[in-house]
């Protein structure tokens, strides 16, 4: 066995594990999802990060805008403008299939990890898809102007661009962690942490008890690869959160934001002269290029780690 | 003040609707909506006599299938088919929109009539749309074959093609009449039965307490269409269920059903010999052209109604 884990959010993740599938039997691999900006909308269930990692991995994402489906329509959502209703997060048709089959199951009683397990076979896909928890955990946003939100409000209504203060994770100390995950990253022969917004995708993977301390007793085969290039976020504001919850935003930042739980961090070659300062915090740095742009350079990025010495 | 109340079902009491808004005042048009095929699916409340009076009655509703909305697209259940979930009810995406809506808007604490006035009014309806009550009404049928099983899995899963020896309403006894039902059809000039299936859609409407007996009060000015035309239903099962329920499947049916209710029975010309026995259970008996084909045969449906002397 030489299993991989990989702790994902969404976008980030997904083209990792695009990268991934390419040179890992996918029998091996282990996608540990983000469910913190899980909400309820319009009575459905909506699992965004799960559903940006089946989507893209069974290629169905839109490659225009990065999330949702290709050959999506909108008619739902017209209606509900139509009707004046609230349409600050957009639903495309074919996307509220799978919430309404998700919530469905849902109220049948059957548990998140076992309805992604169908999601994620209905689209052939082959490695594990699991909910960090089936429980309820939400990212919760203290904004300067606009007080507690949550995480989608920040994200979609507010488009990430107000001030924060703290984050914290409603539910997350109750929770528990899904069938499988713990064994999972116990288990694997590397974790990889992958680069996604450590403030608000990643920790709240952290936050569910026991993930934290299992990648704590194997530290030395934890990897992550840094969601910071160049002081910049890829996408999204993990650059300007960094910064707002008083960190600084780089590729330093983020191997103090892990400091006790990884062994190495894969930066970008663009940050390859801070390696100094991060093996200074006894982290091992590693860089290579980790702009995803296409599936070769996400392959590519996948080769290195699997390359990485366990125990390093 | 010359204010007409119709009670009705779904599709008959549409055509009904279509007709009399070409001949009163809408102003003074009230529709009191069946909401006991109601059903939550998938997470979403879901009301089909409501969208059927509504989408009907603004022109939306779709020509070829008489229900369901124009321009409809299927994208949502093709995903829900795909993930192998329920598939037996089938919602277009335009209608979701109306679904997402009233479930998000019932979550914020808003009762159905409120939100049934929004979105009639963002159809442009100008006469008012009013459910029987804003609580949980459900129409159960029981069947020989298949025990007791709710009215849309009768309807739609089982197609109406079981045989039912009863139909009961689930929480009609505790259910209280929305805002303005009782005032509306003790205060109109006339209410009229809309042309619905009398046993499972006027029934439930009959059922709601307060409903009855403010008809039974004003029982000269109250008057039905027959539904049963010939011995038999223009659309749906209401000609088996009579015969089921212990009734003959005819206007005689329908006559006696509505025995204390209605002061007059309109009938099809087809039933037109049939006048002395209805007469002979003290209901005056009226016979026209009742097969709302086309709007023109609903308009003069809807003048004759207007025409009945009040009080006879």
């Amino acid at each position: 066995m030489a299993d991989t884990v990989v702790l994902c959010g969404g976008v980030g993740a997904a083209r990792l594990l695009t990268g991934l599938i390419q040179v890992v039997d996918p029998a091996e691999l282990t996608a540990i999802v983000n469910v913190a900006d899980d909400m309820e909308l319009h009575g459905l269930h909506i699992s965004p990060d799960l559903d940006t990692v089946v989507y893209t991995l069974s290629g169905q994402v839109s490659r225009e805008r990065g999330w949702g489906l290709e050959g999506e329509t909108w008619q739902a959502m017209e209606m509900v403008r139509h009707y004046g209703g609230a349409d600050w997060f957009s639903l495309g048709d074919r996307d509220l299939g799978t919430h309404l089959f998700r919530t469905d199951q849902l109220r049948r009683g059957r548990a998140l990890d076992e309805i992604t397990t169908d999601i994620a076979a209905a689209w052939g896909l082959t490695f594990r898809v699991l909910p960090v928890s089936n429980d309820r955990v939400r990212t919760m946003v203290t904004t300067v102007d606009h007080g507690e939100i949550s995480f989608q409000e920040y994200f979609v209504a507010r488009a990430h661009s107000v001030p924060v203060t703290s984050v914290r994770f409603d539910g997350a100390a109750d929770a528990e962690p899904a069938p499988g995950v713990l064994d999972a990253i116990t288990g694997a022969e590397r974790v990889i942490i992958a680069p996604s917004n450590p403030a608000v995708s990643i920790d709240p993977v952290l936050a569910v008890p026991g993930v934290s301390e299992a990648l704590r007793a194997r530290r030395s085969s934890v990897v992550a690869v840094s969601p910071i290039i160049a002081g910049k976020a890829i996408k999204g504001p993990a650059d300007r959160l960094l910064t707002e919850l008083g960190r600084e935003a780089s590729v330093i930042g983020v191997a103090q934001w892990y400091r006790d739980l990884i062994g190495t961090l894969v930066v970008d070659d663009a940050d390859a002269d801070r390696a100094v300062e991060i093996e200074a915090l006894g982290i091992a740095a590693v860089a290579t290029d980790t702009i995803m742009s296409e599936p070769a350079v996400a392959a590519g990025l996948a080769r290195t780690l699997l390359a990485l010495p366990i125990g390093r």
